[in-house]
């Protein structure tokens, strides 16, 4: 099976505190590195966590509050700064480009490599991006600025061919394709041999939800059903339900009824207020509700199974 | 005598290393904080150790290079989310503010305290800021982009009368002040009493230059001649000389000269590159040419004296 999984680089909400950082999250499917959002000091992270920062070139922001890009220049400079050549791509709402620009045009750099930043519509539950390993969708939500999550989609896995059947039923080799494609196979006497007794069933495919910020909004749920892992923020306890809905974001209560309500497999809470210092109290209140919460924890591995 | 010290947050030059983060100081005057320069994660670096956040009302920024700004945006954030309601002031070559305003725009913030960005003509020697304590001057510095350090001079000290001696001559109190600003005073005999003998020396008036970045610039000599604390960029050992040159950065060796033809008391060295993983190989160039020669180190306070 490919390896698929998140390596988390900062569970803060807006302010940092001593041992969390702002948004950040490495996503890792056969060997290929994706950064989904940038808080202030991601590549002391990167650095800390060993990720290898050249193997990166697509980058996905889901908005631009500065917890969530203010470590984008800096990294920007240190790809420059260590020889990057190979293109660099973000998607961003609007306003990236103008933000990178100014900065770039009065300390006077310019990149070394190709920048390339894709403006996404974060109201549209759609596909920005697509490679033989994965297909990335933005999920609208519902926040105080233009804002969407992210569902990474494996690919359909290979089939394999049961070899001793093709021995077996002596199968030409210029059948393989068709049997691939899920054709059954004729034999000369005119029996047909079913496509499942041919090639062994493919494995699931998997996906990985984030999001993060917004306000319990249960549109996202059909958009992430079936999941089986689901990043969704949950920035403050049930004591704060109210600032949550003032504030555009969710309790941890809230996240573990939208992970029970898409039937996901695993939810992995995050983005949490400083004033928590023992974020166990919001693990405590998602627990009763979705038995499989987990805590985003810096520098832990969180593998999509 | 005041308290005046240099608290050092960020060593390093552009890319920060695993113990060394991005330039970034705080001077410590009388219990007045003053911010230079705010690398990325210089918000963090206050946090470790323990800066008290809304103490500080004025910031000086050198340049615009990232490693000396990039951490601005998130500290700015974060003041307003920790409830500042005082004025803060920055001092910064043209282009902060452009940047700070398309951040603010797109970001949808709107800081709960007034911000004014000054902006310095890094070209000029001169009085930028001044109040009861110190006074701080620009030093042009020759940099790839627009670029200054700073002089942080003290404000003089208030002379303390020998009170033995207004009892021993009778003198009246209406003539205090007189004595104070410098008077000798006449006994009713005639007889004059000279006013070092009424009145201590006052305190020497203690200054700290900071010059990052540069590369070597004798023009500076005579603008920081005699200061008691000078930090220099030292990006490079003599093996990069010509990359020194090249990017418009000192050496360890040129920073020591300049020290030495300015009569400084003490050389703090810095903005080092991160090719070094042991920075001795600069000390070691330094000290044979300056023999008062230091190291700055994260979290390490050095006294101007």
């Amino acid at each position: 099976m490919r390896n698929f999984s998140v390596t988390v680089l900062g569970s803060s909400s807006a302010t940092p505190t001593a041992n969390r950082n702002p948004s950040a999250q490495i996503v890792n499917i056969n060997e290929h590195c994706y950064l989904i959002d940038c808080g202030e000091a991601t590549q002391i992270q990167i650095r800390k966590y060993g990720v290898r920062l050249q193997k990166m070139d697509t980058i996905f922001i889901s908005h631009l509050h500065g917890d969530h890009f203010y470590g984008l220049p800096g990294l920007l400079g240190t790809l420059h700064l260590l020889g990057r050549t190979n293109e660099l791509t973000i998607y961003a709402p609007k306003g990236l480009k103008d933000i990178i620009d100014v900065i770039h045009k009065y300390s006077d750099t310019c990149l070394r490599y190709q920048l390339k930043i894709i403006e996404i519509d974060t109201t549209q539950n759609k596909v920005i991006y697509e490679n033989k390993h994965l297909a990335v969708k933005t999920i609208p939500l519902n926040h105080r600025v233009a804002c969407c999550g992210f569902l990474f989609t494996e690919m359909p896995h290979q089939r394999n061919l049961k070899k001793e059947k093709l021995a077996e039923y002596k199968i030409p080799v210029e059948y393989i394709n068709a049997i691939k494609a899920g054709d059954d196979y004729t034999l000369p006497d005119g029996k047909v041999i079913p496509n499942t007794e041919l090639i062994l069933p493919a494995a699931e495919i998997r996906s990985y939800a984030y999001c993060s910020d917004t306000c319990y909004h249960e549109p996202i749920i059909e958009q992430i059903k079936n999941c089986n892992l689901l990043y969704h923020e949950s920035t403050f306890a049930n004591d704060k339900a109210d600032r949550a809905t003032e504030t555009y974001h969710s309790t941890a209560a809230q996240a573990a009824t939208i992970a029970l309500k898409a039937n996901v497999k695993k939810l992995m809470l995050g983005h949490f207020s400083a004033r928590y210092n023992d974020v166990s109290v919001l693990l405590n209140e998602a627990l009763p509700i979705f038995e499989h919460s987990h805590i985003a924890e810096e520098g832990i591995t969180y593998d999509v199974i």
